[in-house]
């Protein structure tokens, strides 16, 4: 029987608390010292990649002390308990199995009357029949043309994610010839969000995909309007145009407004569907059935060794430990995401919501308040962008910020110039090494303004390439890492009650039910 | 003469410090008196603009607090020795005169033996005889036919503050026929940003814009070799497709290489520029001179407001003030910007390098440490987005962050849709409003984990609609707070120290002069 505890129970937490600045980065990262840290403080990962952990403030006798804390939390027992098929998510009463969407990793899970694995493989395969269709000018507009251009209508996790791993496998698709069609994302209830997507594409041969779980989310409901309205000024039939991802039960499910409906269901949260139709759906038409699969086998494989008992072989977990203690232990209030990758341009968005909805919560699974701080704000632009804009507060600001860099050894494109002796891509990994050393060392300096106290930790996902498969493994490190976090805050990570307020006042306000500063407010906005 | 002291050294901060926690926003906002703080806490802005702060932690006393603390700091005397040309900015030893690329506020700036402010109306009225004959087809390629794409070719505040000024005015500019060309931008030193862009363009009809006021910026100068490579191999001559936009004593400044040059100088921040001829040449050309000029006249209106000596009449000096509180007598850390417009999505991204980079300091202007907080981290999405992501941990985290939202009445597109009884604009401004009331007042419920504290500070710009003007004004507003809060924390917010060490050690791994740590992360990296 797994227990759930306050991580103030733990005792080996109380271990840690007494072991605040315990390792200097500026002490134990210079010279040899430093170059054996590098050497040793790393973690293979799936798709050929590592996590390499070498400037983060740990030692071995720290990291002990982690390993104690995980076994003492039963982190691997309760990732086994997930993905087994508990019910981990115990406010909204659901199970947590998207991990399910890319791998059978323990049990056969059994909900709602299904093997929820070959649920999941089946919508993914009616996903796949129908891209090919599509791909193949089987499946066309009342014209009988081919659909050049699909448009993904959906907020947040419907949103973020997929559009996050569209940007990130956008270039490489078309090196690669796997590009199929262009895609395009709606979700602001702002109508010059939809305005500016729909004057932007050619409507009569682009393909919409609507996205809402419950079939009810009011700005994609809104926008599935705006859509409509336009196809049919155009005179064209909005359901030849349209597909829906959904649950079963929702009422967009069985609707003739729809050329075809895929299916995820309530065990998957939002922040948590890129791997299921939601990511589907949009990925396997822009970019073929084959390359999504090989994305999900990225993740699959990571959330294989997300599995290990032991921490230093299991890179999400040691990931997950080492926030914490910066978290909880060093008094660190954000983190900052930093891809040295502009195809990860909104990954770090991605993780803002994945983070942040899933462990920004005060009270513990059983409805008590906590008493230590959870999730903290997560931001992040990538590199070498970042280091000409906020680099300058994380080197030299009043506050230290925790750094997870990301790397790669080659581009995506592949073309490239070679200027001063060396290549673009050389260019970008040296300000990635570079600067891991710089925040982590520092430089003395008489002038205290050109002075680097250093010690600011981070750490650094390395890989050959953003591929496919590269791309699932770090998007499930990333999904691992918040799940291990939730269990060690005795959080519920997989609900956001924090969401519902600003829901109900909204309705209010549109229904002018409201008084005092709300009602004075509106006025202002001339609502 | 004016006095530089520390925070700390001034008497006011000590009565604030004692202020802590002083108001209840669940208390204040609710009812009538939350009603009269709305219509109350309200300063008028340019263009039309307001700022409200009704749901901030302020009161009448701490307010007359906070006018005392300006006056003890000299804000506005600081301001007028800024704009009259002084040498602000110590560090480099330099004047601070982005102000006056809008506007003449002051006395005539005499340096380098000119008049700056004719200097700068120069280089405007350059770019705009120069954009003008792009438009009429008089400058064109070497075949005679027009440019239609103009790409910029710049990092940081080259790149992030004129791309968000171009994403904002983009639509506004197609729905009321002043775009003349669609723009895109190169920043990243990835090889995949520069072979993205180009591969999206249509180089033969491409004017690139070369942005660096050294003319030495690495990532720069390589993608503009990138660019001229590409446009070799399609047998066109670059010096024909390639403008620059640089300092008059840079090594670009003179060159065959280019079709134009339009200057800045010293004495623009690059994170300050997006009112020089950085942001004019490419707004210029997209959306024509008289645009640019508007968005000029914003700006330099809400610069006069600044001026006020009265703090409940100068948006962006109250803006300061109630920030510096929340810093550090609250003990806030971050701060999120929240725009309710889809085509402001890049501009916290924007703040994030004018804000993070300018006040993340630890060392006052004569190079002392200071024992104070100084700049918050900074970062936000647009809203309706942001809400179906991280502000569950905004609502319901253990941390408390201040937030500012932006808002507008009306649409740019004006394209709208009316479902269950209000148009898309409506439902965005009443999530705005309603996010305020959610964040301020919270909601009390016997199920904790359905409960929300309130007591999270907000303040809310509201205008009629982004236009090149409110726009301007915007961005004058907040560069304005910035360097108020600079002032009141006694740094140098005009330099950027900690931007060099990662630049020299990057250069080191370039030249294999590695070791240690450093040299191992190279390897793993494969430089």
């Amino acid at each position: 029987m797994t227990e759930w505890k306050n991580l103030d129970q733990l005792d080996a937490y109380h271990v840690l608390l007494k072991m605040k600045g315990k390792v200097s980065l500026p002490q134990v990262m210079a010279g040899e010292s430093g170059a054996q840290r590098v050497k040793k403080y790393s973690v293979p990962m799936a798709a050929g990649m590592m996590y390499n952990y070498a400037a983060k403030e740990v030692d071995g006798e720290l990291l002990e002390k982690l390993a104690d804390l995980a076994k003492e939390a039963g982190l691997t027992q309760k990732y086994a308990d997930l993905y087994n098929g508990e019910m981990i998510n115990t406010g909204e009463k659901r199970l947590v199995l998207h991990q399910l969407t890319r791998g059978q990793l323990g049990d056969p899970v059994i909900a709602d009357g299904v093997n929820k694995r070959e649920f999941y493989v089946a919508q993914q395969q009616k996903i796949a029949a129908f891209a090919q269709k599509v791909h193949a000018g089987e499946i066309t507009n009342a014209a009988g043309e081919k659909f050049t251009t699909v448009v993904q209508i959906g907020i947040g996790g419907s949103d973020l994610g997929p559009r996050a791993m569209y940007l990130a496998l956008e270039n490489w698709a078309k090196k690669n010839g796997t590009f199929r069609m262009e895609a395009k994302f709606i979700s602001n209830v702002d109508p010059d969000d939809a305005a500016a997507v729909l004057n932007a594409v050619d409507v009569a041969h682009t393909l919409f995909i609507l996205v809402s779980k419950s079939g009810t989310t009011l700005e994609t409901l809104t926008n599935e309007s705006f859509v409509k309205e336009a196809l049919k000024k155009k005179g064209l039939d909005a359901s030849r145009h349209m597909v829906a991802v959904t649950s079963e039960t929702s009422p967009l499910a069985k609707s003739s407004d729809y050329l075809a409906a895929f299916f995820m269901d309530d065990y998957i949260g939002g922040r948590f569907s890129s791997t299921s139709a939601v990511g589907g759906a949009v990925l396997s038409l822009a970019f073929g059935p084959e390359i999504f699969e090989r994305f999900l086998e990225g993740a699959a494989a990571e959330d294989r060794l997300a599995a290990n008992e032991e921490l230093t072989e299991n890179p999400a977990m040691l990931d997950a430990l080492i926030g914490v203690y910066e978290r909880n232990v060093q008094g660190y209030q954000a983190t900052a995401v930093l891809p040295y990758s502009q195809a990860l341009s909104r990954f770090p968005a991605h993780l803002q919501q994945a983070d942040m909805e899933s462990n920004g919560k005060s009270v513990n699974r059983f409805g008590e308040s906590v008493n230590y701080k959870t999730g903290p704000a997560l931001f992040g632009e990538p590199g070498t962008n970042g280091q000409h804009s906020f680099y300058q507060l994380l080197h030299q600001g009043t506050d230290i910020i925790p750094l997870q860099f990301i790397g790669f050894r080659n581009s995506q494109i592949g073309t490239d110039t070679d200027i001063q002796g060396s290549t673009s891509q050389q260019k970008l990994c040296a300000n990635v090494a570079a600067q891991i050393i710089a925040f982590a060392c520092g430089k003395d300096d008489a002038d205290k303004n050109k002075k680097f106290e250093g010690g600011r930790p981070s750490s650094i996902i390395i890989g050959d390439q953003l591929t496919p498969e590269s791309l699932g493994a770090l998007l499930s490190h990333f999904e691992n890492k918040i799940m291990f976090q939730g269990f060690l805050w005795n959080v519920n990570s997989f609900d956001q009650e924090g969401v519902q307020l600003g829901k109900v006042l909204a309705k209010r306000v549109l229904a002018h039910e409201t008084d005092g500063a709300l009602k004075e407010l509106s006025d202002l906005l001339n609502i």
